[in-house]
């Protein structure tokens, strides 16, 4: 029994997948019922669940088994703003806020409670909802670890296994052919994942969004390899990764040529230009893509995830309303919401782990 | 000691690297040691090596600790064909038959025998050295798995292992966020790692170049799943894989465009056409590319690539020149080079294996 | 529909699980289903749920997801034989044929042809069944490899994976320490796993049931490696290996002892008798034991395991009714169940991997 | 250049080795070579190398593609406390301070700084050089993660990741058998890695050194699974684990038996003490061992051990000798070895992560 006579709590999951949702989903549903004795059901959808009161119970028995697994049992969706929701009025299409409707529906469940796990955009609807009165409790997650607060948080890790395996692979072709390989990885924004991986995968250059890049640096690097008879480099290319004065390339569809297709983003753009510049080695351009996000949840993120699971529980029964659960060294910790919206957490180029990768001798193209 | 005389061998790797290449040159190499005496040299980057004399002389302390490492350590080549071989000539570049200086540098160095491990092509040049009078032994290797004569060679499961694994990761996004996920193989003439890898993967999907796909049957494929109430989709893309009437969709550079980029191939086009006819899914393209070639070697591929490399030497002992090594059942024997060259397998459409693969419900567009 | 007229049948999984069994599950159950439109059940824990007709129906969507999946959705048993059961019989235990009402439940519940998938024990059994007039099918399951009949199957890939991931964890230990590590694998009868994990774990010394050793060669090998400076050494022991004109070793309790505790097996035995001989390394050893069983069914396992599914399918379409599915080479056959029982398929000790496996230097202790 | 004139370093590890020290030792010797322009030499074998003036030079080709390896490329060693070192006299062994030599080696190679990487013990020497007037830098080294100070430590996320994996594939046999698996994982004083493998393989039971358990407590849980239908369960034992009131039960070999070999450890017992309790089900224990320090380094300890390396020489440069680096939340910091030896980091039986960990129903046997 809570203390303050919480009696039942509903899960939503939303935004993109990353491996750890299901070990939240299962801490807070074990730790609910069994410390707590308290009701728990998943919203399915993301808010899109909530709006159309698409539920499932989670029990002992539904979450058991999802620990390891990636993904989220509860689905999720991209584009489920309650307050600023596409609904179709007499055929057509509008926006509108429809907050009041997942109000309502929570009222006819006898929902004490909402706990939201995802990343900026679904824990804004978060703090959205708690401005309006309703229960929030917040788990962050962000696969690019840009959410600021906490310092880590699930799906992180298990990412940049995945990035890491894939340097490790390239490493041994590269090597046995003299060849310069490109591997584009996750990070938009936020160059966590790059940084990371490249560090951890031996990469020779790390190009991020937060090092806008000079080319002539990269070559730079790649011919004192040679003079020291390495034949092959290893480049990380963060997706949001830029030239010095350039923009951002996005992958997009030219749909106006005659076989209309998808044109690569930084990775296969930057594997070109060096290809300009770059005579004596084949250039080759690996774009990592969703295979980042899926798998099995790593040994990091599954006790991470039972943690913040678990707290979200404690938070409820201590009337943390409001917050969202945070890691802050060894201890879990909570902020209010209002505070974790909108504060990116990106790489600082002067920062620790940065130095240190230059130390070890990579280039950021700066 | 052999009983004809053999006093030393040399090894050379062409083509494409793949998983198993150290393997083989670390089992030769011990073999012709410590059973019978012989000397090992290695040529560098294939055939250029030969013709430059460019080698290093292979030892038990050289192949230590390699087997289950990916690459070669002999570097490998794939512009070495010395029968039509770039040379510069007075300032220009001429094609030449040189391969007289091979067989006038292997004499130099007397060796006795050499062992050449690649793919087509570069078995192509071991039968024309043989018709030359040397004494050739061939190790196959095609991470395709296309060369006829031999059930099965290696690369070919470290290459599965990598795509099944990404389709692992795939399946839990697409199952959370309700996508079809496309994933693009290598195999630009013969599907087997798409249809294998999309056998042991679950696919829903497998196309490969021996097939050629109605883009209707994938969309019926997909209705059909939904009304069994499976909303994603796994779809695996041969990069040789083409539509009914269709050609071959590669990746191509579009030089005269104002921002030339590299663009995708078969995947990224068939995703854009799906998106065409399926508007309720979200539609995803991961395009593998060279981790397939990379990393380990998994155990599979390091007992045969030892098989393999035992073999080369005993054929050597006996007198088995102008022979490739293949695998037969469970058994090893041998095929004459003359046999093997040009003889290509592909995937028999009405074959066993595709045929158990339309058992369980797998669609191959047809 | 099937051209024999079957509607009905029966799977069931028997003896020590292995990676692979979902897989045929699932294929057995979706081609019934998809291709013949005949409806499958499964009974639980082996033939005690034939016993206790104790059954779950087995449709797309029980099997769905499982194909990886190590274990059995089926659940397995040891101790099944029901024309040799334990029964209580007024209060008393005693052994019975109680085959007679697994024939009867078998037709209570309309089930035309029995699936059984099982090593050498549960297969007597299917043939005991074929005998009394049942139509059964035999998949073979044995992880140990020593089914005759089949070339390989399934568990046996997966089971080597494991061995050889924990030889490369092993030798990076060994090498900064300069010990000599052993790893006590399976195969009691049959040392197929300790053979095939050696040669891929690069092992130094194999030893199997079917080559006694003698210890002194074990040491001699020790002390070669010492003189080529490698100062550590791998040992790959199977649980059946014994020394020249020795027993077994195996796992036992001591009871009688104050504190009864369990021994260890041929492993532990062969370092403490090590540490005897050599003075100047510290001598560990890891007994593998059941995690050699679980987990993730690999690649080759899970093609292995969906073409055995299909084709006991097509068998039964085929009235191919009391054989067993083999691989040969690379295409599905079968042998009637009569030949395949007692046929045990152990290591040549002058086969062709043995002998491979010398040529390049490893020691079997013969 | 640095700043305080230092030249020319040493680096030794000592003790049992781990995942991440070949990454320390390459980000030290990158770090001092390329930004500081000093000398770097590896001592072998700990500080044996110290006292034999055994080393070899560290250059950007000897630590080039040690990253990711497990182990230490210059070996280690558990002897070497040179303060009490064992030497021969006369014939006769004695134990003798022989720390002089070792610091008369330093100057003769004009060694400015010594860089340990060592667990307690190892610690214990650099700070008793420390105090002999040496430049110490002390790097922490515990797979148990049981130095205080400092976070977190390398090699900790490696051992965890393989425990893991090994829970993964005990936990798809216990459920096809309905068995009740225990592993048996290191943790002689301190219990996280029983503890936090534990949760991140859903473990049932975690017994570690901090909780003494009460074997009754573990029936009940079994019992309590039994009733909600899970007929298997999986126990995670650290070596250091006891029964209440009880004591350690160590692996040891009995001599004096007609044939003496090794017995097991805690898990055996417990396995064995458990089948009086429990007679409906199957027990099995399986001891992990050395496996779980070697193999490949994880992503997490490959940047954790390139921080510590690059901070290493940045206190080198800020004169901070006589200091151990640490991890402090996101940062590098650092302790003196004074504050460092001797305390212990062991698991908190009420602290947040065994609280978490019973939240979620974890039986700690208490």
């Amino acid at each position: 029994m809570m203390k303050n006579g919480v009696k039942k709590i509903a899960l939503l999951t939303g935004g993109g997948d990353c491996p750890g949702l299901n070990a939240v989903i299962r801490a807070v549903t074990r730790t609910a019922i069994l410390k707590y004795d308290v009701e728990v059901i998943g919203y399915k959808f993301g808010y899109k669940g909530l709006y159309n009161n698409d539920f499932m119970p989670l029990t002992l028995k539904t979450v058991s088994g999802i620990q390891h697994m990636g993904g989220t049992i509860l689905y999720s969706s991209n584009k489920d703003n309650l307050f600023d929701y596409t609904v179709e009025e007499d055929g057509v299409e509008v926006k509108k806020d429809v907050s009041d409707v997942a109000v309502e529906n929570m009222k006819k469940e006898n929902i004490d409670v909402l706990v939201v796990i995802g990343g900026d955009g679904t824990l804004t609807s978060a703090r959205d909802f708690a401005r309006k009165g309703v229960k929030v409790i917040g788990v962050p997650k962000t696969i690019d670890n840009d959410l600021a607060s906490t310092d880590v948080t699930f799906g992180f890790n298990s990412a940049l296994n995945v990035a890491v395996d894939a340097l490790d692979r390239l490493h041994t072709t590269a090597a046995s052919h003299h060849r310069i390989m490109l591997l584009e990885v996750m990070g938009r924004n936020a160059g966590w994942i790059g940084l990371e991986s490249g560090i951890a995968g031996s990469a020779d250059v790390i190009l991020i969004p937060e090092i806008p890049y000079d080319i002539n640096k990269i070559v730079d690097k790649v011919r004192e390899r040679e003079e020291e008879g390495k034949l092959f480099s290893i480049i990380v290319v963060a997706e949001g990764a830029k030239p010095l004065g350039g923009n951002v390339v996005v992958n997009k569809v030219v749909k106006d040529s005659p076989d209309p297709i998808r044109l690569g983003g930084i990775g296969n753009k930057l594997a070109y230009d060096l290809e300009q510049l770059i005579k004596n080695h084949e250039i080759r351009c690996t774009v990592l893509g969703h295979i980042q996000r899926g798998g099995m949840t790593s040994t990091f993120d599954r006790i991470l995830s039972t943690r913040y699971g678990v707290e979200a529980v404690e938070m409820i029964n201590n009337n943390k309303f409001g917050n969202m659960v945070c890691l802050t060294g060894r201890k879990m910790s909570y902020e209010h919401l209002e505070n974790v919206i909108g504060a990116t957490k990106v790489v600082n180029p002067n920062g620790e782990i940065v130095e240190a990768a230059k130390a070890i001798g990579i280039c950021f193209g700066d």
